[in-house]
């Protein structure tokens, strides 16, 4: 089994609730990876008998402080449509609700279609590029194979920066088929935008975090187990918040996810 | 009373309960604008006793047509923490959900702060550039003073597009000081970004909205009744669904939010 599949692993107890363990493959400096608890609010919504479609939305809310051990997510839904579902899911320790969600689940059909940004001209292939070094990161970020190809965590050596956009390619360590779940945990895989922007790390957590599934399942089949290209940027950093953009492209081009969170910081 | 203010009254009905009426003000093609969804939402939360501190984070779930007339509002506490307060509502008529919310509420300290982008750099004065028609238009595009930069509705009558980026001045119309739920409405005053790209009207509805406010009180206060710089791009349209990205601006240059939604369409 896969590490990501373990950390997702979820055991139904009761209609719409499950339970599950923090893995400690995906620990972050406190508490576990953001991207973790987004695939598993995910999952246990996925694993509702009654689900149908695919995920188009996906608001995760950063509510308490998640501790190493079992947890129970309950996952309920709001409204039903012909072909749109409306899904709220709750993370539960200790009694306490430590992340809460919403999600909107679509049966997809053809139309006219379009995404825009080149975001792939002029980028290196991955494989002409060093894989990022994991010494001294947390565990989770060793579950990535990320390639900077601008605005990585060397730059931070530097001090200060104008700039606060990265853009790389990143896949699951051990290579997996892409799914929505893979999906919603990479689209947290950028280092804080406040590192990259000060040249230093501090104590900072993710309080809300939205993620956009643009891919259908084919387009997911497709891609496989290949490197997604990431871009994520900064837009504005105060009073202890900054907000991240950030854009999954397929290795073939097709913009797969973008995702937007607000993150809290002290530096 | 100003038409915004009638339009996100709510009486109080019992702990956390409200009861509200829709506006004729505020109508949309079909149902309410959703802009108004939005703001009475967070309106019904910051009207608790319990509720402390200032916006961060707001998304809306539209999950089924508001009708004419009455409707009700729960507002319940997720979680409490020191300076951080987690929210869900839900928006009721007929006895079923037809609107959910989930929101964080911050109270604010000074940090090292920075917005970069000059968004504001060569734009022409609101004073200098003609008001948007409003004829043929949905009532509620009568509450905006819109004045287009670039990217206005007349670029529909040229067909398809290559760009889905609008640039506009906004404000209330009548001028109204900002808040934050008239900042959670104006967030959605961009015209549907498949019009510009196709060049023309179609059913259009948003699914999901999430708004990240920047913006302190202070910052408000500030930018009182003047008109705001609004940005808003198309990313991503496929398979019957585009999601817009939005940064509304001060007078002055400040981004007080940002927001997204994902929207869907029938060509």
């Amino acid at each position: 089994m896969h590490t990501l599949d373990k950390a997702i692993n979820l055991i139904p107890i009761s209609p719409g609730r499950f339970r599950g363990e923090t893995s400690s493959d995906y620990e972050n400096t406190v508490g576990p990876f953001g991207g973790i608890t987004n695939a598993l609010l995910l999952r246990a919504i996925e694993m509702r008998d009654d689900c149908f479609g695919e995920p188009l939305a996906l608001t995760v809310n950063f509510a308490g402080p998640i501790a190493p051990g079992e947890f129970e997510i309950q996952a309920s839904p709001t409204r039903n449509n012909r072909s749109t579902q409306h899904w709220s899911a709750h993370l539960l320790q200790r009694e306490e609700v430590q992340a809460t969600a919403t999600a909107v689940f679509v049966k997809r059909r053809d139309s006219w279609s379009s995404n825009k940004a080149p975001a792939l001209e002029g980028v290196p292939t991955p494989e002409s590029l060093p894989r990022a070094d994991t010494e001294g990161r947390p565990p989770w970020f060793s579950r990535y194979d990320m390639r900077f190809v601008d605005g990585g965590m060397e730059v931070m050596a530097g001090g200060e920066q104008s700039e606060s956009t990265t853009r790389m390619w990143v896949r699951d360590d051990p290579p997996r088929p892409l799914t929505y779940t893979a999906l919603a945990s990479i689209c947290d895989s950028f280092f804080p935008r406040v590192f990259l922007r000060l040249g230093r790390v501090m104590p900072i957590g993710t309080v809300s975090m939205t993620t956009y599934f643009h891919a259908d399942g084919a387009q997911l089949q497709e891609h496989g187990d290949r490197h997604l290209f990431g871009v994520a940027r900064g837009v504005n950093f105060r009073n202890g918040y900054y907000d991240e953009a950030a854009e999954l492209w397929s290795h073939s081009g097709d913009l797969l996810a973008t995702s937007h969170q607000i993150v809290y910081f002290r530096p």
